[in-house]
């Protein structure tokens, strides 16, 4: 088993967080994504998305998707629980994952990939009125996790999971996209603060 | 419990498939979203990001997001197994789950929103050159969908998955965005057809 890794990206980074929650260690190939190396036909041949990370089984097989490996290995390692436990608890989980990627972690990514000139190669075509248009909604979707945070520990409820660890890439993402936390959200601040003190966030 | 629907829009029609396949019958409280009552102030209570469908359960708990609610379903009623079965099993259909969703289904949907006059309350602000910039993408992505196809009776494998369901929904979608699976792309075509007969799919 082998992990195609892309480094600080967001969602190489999901996965290596995941796999520190979990303690499972897996051997990394690294690529560099600074010189477009996911975008090589060796990557290509992977997975057609050009996309990273990759999951290549002993067998050959190819997972791709942070989240999809993820559940791979909770399936595989179901200790500690990161997509929650029991019927409802799993789809809280999910509920908050999607809710904190499709809206609030794809609003910092758009706003950073179509306004930043770094990223011109990568988002063909930019189209900055996009990433301009995201600015707001990053704002919006962060008050909406800081009234889930005011009510709960972790982003899911009373357990940390896999959507703590997309909200914490998420949010650390900001900066590059020239975003901030807001002073008031005090919530989502002091939640940022404790989970960006465990061991898992610096992988 | 009770299923707020917001009737023929891409998410609500995910999960009435989703349930019609499991044959879960749950009641429906009708949502006219042409008349923006997603909007209202009832609908924002349950949902503060004002999407639908939402799922009350018989003790006030709300669940929203249609594969997290679907999830729920699957917990419940794991029969027909639509998330997909064993560790590698659910991987692969949480990987082309989200391969359609985020990629294919993402595109249309940028495609409609952004360039639909009719849109134009729905989509703020509305970025035409954004919307523009996702119909070569939209064609990318079917193409990656067809070779999929092409070596698998069904998109996550030899079964029928919720995967299935999103690329139903998502290739339905390219008609009101004023695009169409190619001609060549036979694979996809025949899929289309296969998975546009089954009942599910009048839900």
């Amino acid at each position: 088993m082998k992990l195609y890794d892309g480094g600080r990206a967001p969602n190489p980074r999901r996965l290596r967080i995941f796999l520190a929650e979990k303690g499972i260690e897996v051997p990394l190939v690294p690529i560099d994504m600074g010189a477009m190396e996911h975008k090589s036909a060796r990557i290509t041949a992977l997975n057609p998305l050009q996309r990273l990370p990759i999951l290549e089984l002993d067998d050959g097989t190819i997972l791709t998707e942070s989240v999809a490996i993820s559940r791979y290995f909770e399936e595989m390692h179901p200790e500690p629980p990161l997509f929650g436990v029991g019927a409802l608890g799993k789809a809280m989980v999910e509920m908050w994952n999607r809710r904190v990627e499709l809206y609030l972690m794809a609003a910092i990514t758009a706003a950073f990939r179509h306004t930043h000139p770094a990223m011109i190669e990568w988002e063909v075509p930019q189209v900055p009125a996009w990433g301009e248009a995201n600015r707001p909604k990053a704002l919006q979707y962060m008050k909406i996790m800081d009234d889930q945070l005011g009510r709960n520990e972790f982003i899911a409820g009373s357990r940390f999971s896999i959507a703590d660890i997309t909200l914490l890439v998420a949010t650390d993402f900001l900066k590059p996209a020239k975003l901030q936390i807001p002073e008031e959200l005090e919530h989502l601040r002091r939640w940022h603060v404790a989970v960006s003190g465990r061991p898992s966030a610096k992988a």
